[in-house]
Protein backbone atom coordinates (compact mmCIF):
# COMPACT_ATOMS: atom_id res chain seq x y z
CA UNK A 1 0.00 0.00 0.00
CA UNK A 2 1.60 3.45 -1.20
CA UNK A 3 0.00 6.53 -1.71
CA UNK A 4 0.00 8.35 -4.82
CA UNK A 5 0.29 11.96 -5.14
CA UNK A 6 -1.28 12.50 -8.02
CA UNK A 7 0.77 15.72 -9.41
CA UNK A 8 4.14 13.75 -8.60
CA UNK A 9 3.11 11.11 -11.08
CA UNK A 10 2.12 13.42 -13.81
CA UNK A 11 5.37 14.89 -13.24
CA UNK A 12 6.96 11.73 -14.49
CA UNK A 13 6.15 11.52 -18.16
CA UNK A 14 5.06 14.00 -21.04
CA UNK A 15 3.84 12.40 -24.27
CA UNK A 16 -0.06 12.77 -24.84
CA UNK A 17 -2.90 10.22 -24.98
CA UNK A 18 -0.89 7.31 -23.41
CA UNK A 19 -3.18 6.63 -20.26
CA UNK A 20 -0.48 5.03 -17.10
CA UNK A 21 -2.14 2.84 -14.53
CA UNK A 22 -1.86 4.60 -11.14
CA UNK A 23 -3.68 1.83 -9.27
CA UNK A 24 -6.59 -0.92 -9.65
CA UNK A 25 -9.76 -0.81 -7.80
CA UNK A 26 -11.37 -4.45 -7.99
CA UNK A 27 -12.20 -4.67 -11.50
CA UNK A 28 -11.52 -0.75 -12.49
CA UNK A 29 -8.31 0.83 -13.65
CA UNK A 30 -7.12 4.63 -12.20
CA UNK A 31 -5.68 5.94 -15.36
CA UNK A 32 -3.26 9.22 -15.70
CA UNK A 33 -3.32 10.41 -19.13
CA UNK A 34 -2.02 13.92 -20.24
CA UNK A 35 -3.74 14.75 -23.25
CA UNK A 36 -3.41 17.65 -26.10
CA UNK A 37 -4.96 18.33 -29.23
CA UNK A 38 -8.29 16.09 -31.02
CA UNK A 39 -8.40 12.69 -30.51
CA UNK A 40 -10.47 10.35 -32.42
CA UNK A 41 -14.20 9.68 -32.46
CA UNK A 42 -15.02 5.77 -30.80
CA UNK A 43 -16.86 4.35 -27.83
CA UNK A 44 -16.49 2.06 -25.57
CA UNK A 45 -18.87 -0.93 -26.29
CA UNK A 46 -19.09 -2.55 -22.39
CA UNK A 47 -17.26 0.19 -20.61
CA UNK A 48 -18.33 3.01 -19.00
CA UNK A 49 -15.68 5.58 -18.69
CA UNK A 50 -14.68 8.35 -16.00
CA UNK A 51 -12.65 11.61 -17.01
CA UNK A 52 -11.54 13.64 -14.15
CA UNK A 53 -9.80 16.78 -15.16
CA UNK A 54 -7.08 17.77 -12.66
CA UNK A 55 -5.08 20.44 -15.06
CA UNK A 56 -6.26 22.54 -17.94
CA UNK A 57 -9.74 22.20 -19.96
CA UNK A 58 -11.05 18.90 -21.97
CA UNK A 59 -14.00 19.01 -24.06
CA UNK A 60 -16.10 15.74 -24.67
CA UNK A 61 -17.81 16.09 -28.13
CA UNK A 62 -20.55 14.06 -28.35
CA UNK A 63 -22.41 12.96 -31.83
CA UNK A 64 -26.06 12.54 -30.46
CA UNK A 65 -25.65 15.49 -27.21
CA UNK A 66 -24.25 18.48 -26.50
CA UNK A 67 -20.79 18.59 -25.99
CA UNK A 68 -19.40 19.32 -22.35
CA UNK A 69 -16.40 21.06 -21.27
CA UNK A 70 -14.55 19.83 -18.29
CA UNK A 71 -12.52 22.35 -16.43
CA UNK A 72 -10.48 21.72 -13.28
CA UNK A 73 -12.47 20.07 -10.26
CA UNK A 74 -14.92 18.29 -12.31
CA UNK A 75 -15.96 14.57 -13.81
CA UNK A 76 -18.21 13.48 -16.68
CA UNK A 77 -18.84 9.68 -16.86
CA UNK A 78 -19.46 8.75 -20.51
CA UNK A 79 -21.57 5.75 -20.51
CA UNK A 80 -20.86 2.84 -22.33
CA UNK A 81 -21.72 2.52 -26.27
CA UNK A 82 -21.80 6.48 -26.33
CA UNK A 83 -19.72 8.14 -29.45
CA UNK A 84 -17.16 10.86 -28.13
CA UNK A 85 -14.29 12.36 -28.92
CA UNK A 86 -11.60 14.19 -26.19
CA UNK A 87 -10.51 17.23 -27.33
CA UNK A 88 -7.74 19.68 -25.37
CA UNK A 89 -6.73 22.98 -26.87
CA UNK A 90 -4.08 22.94 -24.13
CA UNK A 91 -2.47 20.50 -22.29
CA UNK A 92 -4.94 18.80 -19.84
CA UNK A 93 -3.91 16.03 -17.10
CA UNK A 94 -6.96 13.98 -16.57
CA UNK A 95 -7.19 11.26 -14.26
CA UNK A 96 -9.48 8.32 -16.32
CA UNK A 97 -11.67 5.63 -14.03
CA UNK A 98 -12.95 2.56 -16.15
CA UNK A 99 -12.80 -0.89 -16.12
CA UNK A 100 -9.70 -2.77 -16.76
CA UNK A 101 -11.24 -4.22 -19.85
CA UNK A 102 -11.20 -0.36 -21.87
CA UNK A 103 -8.80 0.12 -24.52
CA UNK A 104 -8.11 4.04 -24.90
CA UNK A 105 -9.24 3.61 -29.11
CA UNK A 106 -12.49 2.12 -27.73
CA UNK A 107 -14.14 0.02 -30.71
CA UNK A 108 -11.13 1.05 -33.38
CA UNK A 109 -7.56 0.04 -33.27
CA UNK A 110 -5.21 2.60 -35.04
CA UNK A 111 -1.68 4.10 -34.38
CA UNK A 112 -3.03 5.71 -31.42
CA UNK A 113 -4.36 2.41 -29.53
CA UNK A 114 -2.65 1.97 -26.87
CA UNK A 115 -1.85 -1.69 -24.77
CA UNK A 116 -0.17 -2.80 -22.23
CA UNK A 117 0.28 0.31 -20.12
CA UNK A 118 3.23 1.50 -18.04
CA UNK A 119 2.56 1.23 -14.55
CA UNK A 120 3.29 4.14 -12.49
CA UNK B 1 -24.58 12.66 -19.33
CA UNK B 2 -24.14 16.13 -17.21
CA UNK B 3 -20.47 17.28 -15.40
CA UNK B 4 -19.80 16.83 -11.80
CA UNK B 5 -18.18 19.79 -10.11
CA UNK B 6 -16.68 18.35 -7.12
CA UNK B 7 -16.51 21.61 -4.90
CA UNK B 8 -20.46 22.52 -5.50
CA UNK B 9 -21.21 19.03 -4.95
CA UNK B 10 -19.48 19.33 -1.42
CA UNK B 11 -21.01 22.44 -0.90
CA UNK B 12 -24.67 20.66 -0.77
CA UNK B 13 -23.89 19.21 2.58
CA UNK B 14 -22.25 19.10 6.21
CA UNK B 15 -22.46 16.19 7.76
CA UNK B 16 -19.81 14.09 7.97
CA UNK B 17 -19.13 9.94 7.70
CA UNK B 18 -22.15 10.24 5.28
CA UNK B 19 -21.20 9.46 1.67
CA UNK B 20 -23.20 10.60 -0.88
CA UNK B 21 -22.94 8.85 -4.70
CA UNK B 22 -21.83 11.38 -7.16
CA UNK B 23 -21.24 8.93 -10.32
CA UNK B 24 -21.32 5.46 -11.12
CA UNK B 25 -18.77 4.19 -13.53
CA UNK B 26 -19.98 0.09 -14.01
CA UNK B 27 -19.48 -1.83 -11.35
CA UNK B 28 -18.10 1.38 -9.17
CA UNK B 29 -19.83 4.10 -7.05
CA UNK B 30 -17.66 7.73 -7.13
CA UNK B 31 -18.56 9.24 -3.67
CA UNK B 32 -18.22 12.24 -1.73
CA UNK B 33 -17.80 12.31 1.69
CA UNK B 34 -16.91 14.94 4.22
CA UNK B 35 -14.84 13.41 6.90
CA UNK B 36 -13.67 14.77 10.87
CA UNK B 37 -12.50 13.10 13.86
CA UNK B 38 -12.29 9.14 14.20
CA UNK B 39 -14.31 6.43 12.39
CA UNK B 40 -14.38 2.60 13.39
CA UNK B 41 -11.80 -0.06 12.91
CA UNK B 42 -13.67 -1.88 9.70
CA UNK B 43 -12.31 -4.16 6.59
CA UNK B 44 -14.70 -5.08 3.80
CA UNK B 45 -14.34 -8.64 2.98
CA UNK B 46 -15.03 -8.28 -0.86
CA UNK B 47 -13.64 -4.94 -2.14
CA UNK B 48 -10.56 -2.42 -2.11
CA UNK B 49 -11.46 1.12 -1.38
CA UNK B 50 -9.71 4.15 -3.38
CA UNK B 51 -9.37 7.26 -0.84
CA UNK B 52 -8.55 10.12 -2.72
CA UNK B 53 -7.98 13.87 -0.93
CA UNK B 54 -9.54 16.90 -2.43
CA UNK B 55 -9.60 19.48 0.81
CA UNK B 56 -7.68 18.54 3.83
CA UNK B 57 -5.84 15.86 5.16
CA UNK B 58 -6.85 12.36 5.93
CA UNK B 59 -5.40 9.76 8.32
CA UNK B 60 -5.56 6.04 7.49
CA UNK B 61 -4.47 3.83 10.38
CA UNK B 62 -3.53 0.23 9.61
CA UNK B 63 -3.09 -2.74 12.32
CA UNK B 64 -0.62 -4.84 9.94
CA UNK B 65 1.35 -1.47 8.90
CA UNK B 66 2.68 1.97 8.99
CA UNK B 67 -0.52 4.46 8.90
CA UNK B 68 -0.44 6.72 5.93
CA UNK B 69 -1.28 10.59 6.01
CA UNK B 70 -3.29 11.66 2.77
CA UNK B 71 -2.86 15.54 1.74
CA UNK B 72 -4.84 17.46 -1.26
CA UNK B 73 -3.82 15.67 -4.67
CA UNK B 74 -3.04 12.07 -2.81
CA UNK B 75 -4.87 9.15 -3.00
CA UNK B 76 -4.74 5.40 -1.90
CA UNK B 77 -6.43 2.31 -2.47
CA UNK B 78 -6.63 0.34 0.61
CA UNK B 79 -7.28 -3.65 -0.66
CA UNK B 80 -10.24 -5.81 0.49
CA UNK B 81 -9.51 -7.72 3.92
CA UNK B 82 -6.83 -4.98 5.13
CA UNK B 83 -8.20 -3.23 8.80
CA UNK B 84 -8.37 0.06 8.46
CA UNK B 85 -9.08 3.14 10.44
CA UNK B 86 -9.83 6.77 8.79
CA UNK B 87 -9.12 9.70 10.66
CA UNK B 88 -9.41 13.35 9.83
CA UNK B 89 -8.12 15.49 12.80
CA UNK B 90 -9.66 18.67 10.58
CA UNK B 91 -12.58 18.25 8.21
CA UNK B 92 -11.98 16.60 4.91
CA UNK B 93 -12.94 16.31 1.44
CA UNK B 94 -12.57 12.68 0.10
CA UNK B 95 -13.71 11.35 -2.95
CA UNK B 96 -14.52 7.41 -2.81
CA UNK B 97 -14.12 5.30 -5.18
CA UNK B 98 -15.57 1.67 -4.70
CA UNK B 99 -17.60 -1.55 -5.98
CA UNK B 100 -21.42 -0.08 -5.60
CA UNK B 101 -21.46 -3.18 -3.13
CA UNK B 102 -19.28 -1.63 -0.37
CA UNK B 103 -20.65 -0.46 2.97
CA UNK B 104 -18.95 2.15 4.27
CA UNK B 105 -18.85 0.12 8.12
CA UNK B 106 -17.33 -2.86 6.04
CA UNK B 107 -17.79 -5.48 8.00
CA UNK B 108 -19.74 -3.89 11.41
CA UNK B 109 -23.10 -2.62 11.17
CA UNK B 110 -23.40 0.20 13.81
CA UNK B 111 -24.81 3.84 13.69
CA UNK B 112 -22.46 4.88 11.56
CA UNK B 113 -23.44 2.50 8.99
CA UNK B 114 -25.12 4.09 6.17
CA UNK B 115 -27.39 1.95 3.29
CA UNK B 116 -29.20 3.71 0.88
CA UNK B 117 -26.91 6.67 0.16
CA UNK B 118 -28.34 10.05 -1.48
CA UNK B 119 -27.20 10.98 -4.73
CA UNK B 120 -26.20 14.21 -5.43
Amino acid sequence: MEKVNVKEKFSLFNDHWNPRIAGEVNDSHIKLAKLKGEFDWHHHEQEDEMFYVVKGELLLKFKDSEDVLLKEGEFLIVPKGVEHKPVAEEEAHVILIEPKTTLNTGNIKNERTRENLERL
